[in-house]
């Protein structure tokens, strides 16, 4: 017997499903088309938006008043909606527009949700791959096209030096001390793979990946992913050990034993 | 009427696309395995090499036997066969093996034909997306599942600053001099994007990207993309110029304008 809560959170995660396919439906026709980019410059450089980015994060927040109107909305492009409620959906739905823009399937659709503040639920949903990765209360799940949905979990990784490391781009972390601590641990690491974004985490959840360092994070950018690692088995904090729903500078563990020692190397 | 010449050229592109279909049958149920990974080392350090390369290799390499006995096989497992050939077939099951072991579908199959050493046709097939890039006489063409083939071209960016720029990682340039010209290039340019090997190659002939610059290259890294580019209406040669089928620092771009501005800056 499914308790109240239970049917409450499958409801829940049946509209981040509902939204993901909406979002999907919405971008899909955009990839690979040749599209106006608008620079929205910043002290980080060349940030693109596209129509698309624009025009599902509409759909999504327009799902969302009518199915949960007492929930919040938090994205990228439209800033915050009802900012006092409970529960927040924090949303990106092109995170990685630098592969979007180049062609290459490597971006996805974040759908997050916290309760309080926590992140409850996260879906990353790939349009072109039709892949899509999410969290349940039991685990972490992955179901790509013409295949059941599967259970996915971290691989045990417990020394820095058999760790394969992903990061976005050397260039997202900020000149000086934030490279300096990445490359502390790129320097131990097994392999490092640069560019990823959402992927990057997706694939750590899937046990292929063992750290993922970031930094000049969004909400909107890892609230969703932490669900998915977590559940998966692994870790999601910031670079000094709090809560990553708020973005910043995160590291990603997929096996917790690491998550202490990838600090160490951070913060030495 | 087809020509004599032009029937032999579509057998042997049909030959292409068989050796991408049969290396796809045989690498796919290996991807996102968790799989024992070799250590090849060398001079540029963690060089991973997985069973399904092999397995792949040795499957092309029958059915160029079987179907093409007269003709030279160049691989990276194997080494060479029948060196002394006129047609060498040059071949890579799974370029970009740090995507691949990282469960990320960036990697590719690539199947290049060198007659007389010129690069006649190029194949480029991605196994877990279903996409394939091609060259025929006529264009270069990519099929993704789902819908019809269609011609791919590059884009016209006559400018480095309006330029996309890729290069799979900044580890794989050299230290120093090869570092110091790639940063020119991505000083000037308007956006750079980590991660990509073959694919870059590919985006750029689907007019997405518009340089793309790399090094230490061996003539199976890159003999497959040039015609996929040049039939797209781009360019590829070395950094000084020179034709770029036998590998090494290697430059292609997307529009024919921008090469000697790209090469001045790589060379200056």
């Amino acid at each position: 017997m499914t308790s109240r809560t239970d049917a409450r959170f499958e409801d829940l995660l049946a509209l981040a499903h509902d939204l993901a396919d909406r979002s999907r439906a919405v971008i899909l026709p955009y990839f690979r088309k040749r599209l106006e980019v608008a620079d929205k410059g910043g002290a980080r450089g060349f940030d693109p938006v596209t129509k698309a980015d624009q025009a599902a994060e509409r759909a999504i927040a327009r799902l969302i008043r009518e199915r949960a109107p007492d929930h919040g909305v938090v994205g990228e492009e439209f800033g915050a909606e009802r900012r006092d409620a409970a529960y927040q959906w924090v949303i990106d739905p092109i995170d990685g527009t630098r592969s979007f823009i180049t062609g290459i399937p490597m971006w996805g659709t974040l759908i997050g949700l916290l309760h309080q503040g926590e992140p409850v639920l996260g879906v990353m949903d790939q349009p072109f791959t039709g892949e899509r990765f999410w969290s349940s209360k039991r685990g972490a799940h992955l179901q790509v096209p013409g295949a059941r949905a599967r259970r996915i979990r971290t691989r045990a990784c417990p020394r820095v030096k058999d760790a394969v490391l992903m990061t976005t781009s050397p260039d997202l972390l900020g000149e000086g001390v934030e490279t300096e601590a990445f490359l502390r641990v790129k320097k131990e690491a097994r392999m490092t793979r640069f560019g990823g974004d959402c992927y990057a985490y997706c694939m750590l959840a899937a046990g292929f990946v063992d750290v993922v360092i970031e930094a000049g994070l969004k909400s909107y950018d890892i609230a969703a992913l932490i669900p998915i690692v977590e559940r998966a088995g692994g870790r999601v904090t910031t670079w000094d050990g709090r809560p990553g729903a708020e973005g910043g500078r995160i590291v990603a563990v997929g096996d917790p034993a690491l998550h202490e020692k990838v600090l160490k190397l951070l913060n030495r």
